[in-house]
């Protein structure tokens, strides 16, 4: 509820761009990454999501390039097969996505009350 | 500049909708509600927001029906012209509006430091 208003609701949607204007991290890109975490594969998160391989390993590079720097290392990559890691940076910027979304959520929880 | 990384940027879209999940408000249609206030007129905030006075027309209707009530009164009405006033009710949502905006900036404007 918003300022007394029954029902409104405040939709929020977020992401990160590098200084090129180029997509970082976002939703999509984020539950790829945690998915990659827990089975360092990018296969088994590729299907979790219900989207191809090749479509996920799209992503991954284009995460990578437009981070400008390893977030995702594919160990034995190409199209087919391979594990896959979160990286020590790829970890910080998950983390870095879900402090956002949390202090998001708490405009979204107390919208102007004063 | 995100925890230390240079450059990257928070993004935020944000909207409200009512129960039904239809757009109230969003960043297009508050543009459009603080015009019609400065000009008292649809056709002038239409001509100022590059918009053809169809589509503003149609984007009051449709706010003040998902709205529930008279965001925007529309005095003579109709296609081709009359005067416009944003209601009371209407004023307090370009308020909580731009309240919601600043809050948010807020989160954009320090990133989650610790």
């Amino acid at each position: 509820m918003l300022d007394g208003t029954p029902g409104w609701e405040l939709k929020i949607r977020f992401w990160i761009e590098n200084p090129h204007g180029r997509v970082v991290l976002g939703p999509g890109r984020i539950e790829l990454m945690e998915l990659i975490d827990q089975h360092h594969s990018i296969s088994a998160a590729a299907r979790k999501m219900g989207m191809s391989y090749r479509r996920a390993w799209a992503l991954v590079q284009d995460l990578n390039e437009a981070a400008g720097e390893t977030l995702i290392q594919v160990s034995t990559g190409g199209v087919g097969g391979g594990g896959a890691a979160v990286t020590p940076r790829g970890q910080e910027a998950i983390q870095l996505y879900r402090r956002l979304a949390l202090q998001l959520s708490t405009v979204t929880a107390t919208p102007a009350e004063k």
